[in-house]
């Protein structure tokens, strides 16, 4: 099969001309590579930098029923593809930082960011979802966030629920994540696609923030399959072979999750 | 503190003269720089490559009474120092792939290899020790043995257990190990010290080993302070500073000890 990312650089608060981007992009790499998994950044529709709960509040959508959701479902129905976005979601007067897994049928799985980052704490709630694992055609697809890759349960978990790809959307500004995804897929033996966002925002004077793109595809043996620039938006798709995701052997007697020495670890 | 890392490039072997130039370069080190923590590689007594586990047997020693030990005491004692040290451990009719805490009032702990690498499996016993965590000095250490790299488990139950060091005595011949130490680093917000050796072996026909060098210190916030080359033995030391492995805010309000979901993790 073949999975990728979609690189974008979205307008604050513009929801309509980041959703309509992204689909946009979403049906040229599908068209051009046959690509039937997309990832695309964190909070793809509605931009990154809050001003306040409220205003957070304001601009996020229902998981189903928003304007990102239906675009995106009728984008994979009519592409025949699946799609990881992350986008700010409103459910009752809470807003979480979610990402969410739609296929040709429709919703397959939701998550919500479990480990929030520097402000993020001040507009969104603590996710309150496990790391699951969903069936995206014949794919195990996992889901985590931007900052969750700093804590490497995040990724041990979904692999070890079973995740051949994991889905990656971020936001990021500091350098470390696109080398620690490469730990992440080799510690685990699975891809990892990071879907990153490009731009710089300043809504709040005096904290610029300054996107550093990089999406990226990663084997999992570690290889850099494909990686995309600091600046502009774009995509790119791989193909994936879902059985070196599932064969966990680095040598003929080291199978890593079989090696795993439980009781000497500490929770 | 002063910490650091000696490279060698063993003898297979010939544990007298491994042991006396790995002293000597310590005394070199300490002397010259301060340092009151050196980690020395894997199995830096006897070389890796064991053709059989009843060589390992016969070259192993006791982790208290063999020439190693007794040579690292005296030097340790001598200097005011701790040192770390990979080697091979006999005990009963047992050879452990270890590594040994040794300080100036002698041995402070020992840490048995938990994952065995590839041949290691017919070589030695799956170590049986926990992941503890032991005072040299003021400093909290650690030690986890090359391949325990790849288990994220291991640094992270090190660092739950307040190491502020890890000691990571190697004998790397992939290169995946120096950048994930780093990923090691900043998700434990722990220093690192990679020791590893250079050289090569083939005493088993056809199966060449060409050892990787680039032993390295990195820092809590993932900067690489110091990495050696990758042929010639060297040695190298550097300032730590272990409040900064003990505050593990990255921002203001993120505490990567107190964010952790430990409700979402799987084991």
């Amino acid at each position: 099969m073949k999975a990728g990312f979609v690189q974008t650089s979205p307008r604050f608060g513009d929801i309509r001309w980041n959703v309509d981007d992204a689909v946009e992009r979403i049906r040229a790499l599908c068209g051009s590579t046959g690509a039937t998994l997309v990832a695309l950044p964190e909070l793809f529709s509605t931009g990154y930098q809050f001003k306040s709960a409220k205003e957070a509040l304001d601009l996020a959508e229902d998981a189903s029923a928003g304007y990102a959701a239906k675009r995106l479902g009728e984008a994979a129905k009519e592409l025949g593809v699946f799609i990881v976005a992350g986008f700010a979601e409103k459910s009752g007067r809470k807003v979480y930082n979610s990402a969410v897994l739609i296929g040709p049928k429709g919703r397959v799985g939701t998550y919500r960011k479990a480990h929030l980052f520097s402000n993020e704490k001040k507009i969104f709630s603590p996710g309150d979802t496990p790391f699951e694992v969903y069936k995206a055609g014949r794919a195990r697809v996992g889901m985590m966030i931007c900052f969750d890759w700093l804590f490497p349960e995040a990724a041990r978990t979904l692999a070890l629920k079973g995740a051949d790809i994991i889905c990656h959307p971020s936001n990021l500004v500091l350098p470390y994540c696109p080398a620690a995804m490469i730990t992440r897929s080799l510690e685990n033996r699975v891809y990892a696609v990071t879907a990153n966002r490009v731009g710089a925002e300043e809504r709040i004077s005096g904290k610029r923030l300054k996107f550093i793109g990089t999406s990226q595809i990663i084997a999992p043996d570690g290889k850099v399959i494909a990686r995309a620039g600091r600046v502009r938006p774009c995509a790119h798709a791989a193909d994936f072979d879902l059985k070196a995701a599932r064969d966990k052997r680095i040598t003929p007697v080291n199978d890593i999750f079989k090696d795993r020495r439980t009781g000497f670890y500490e929770l």
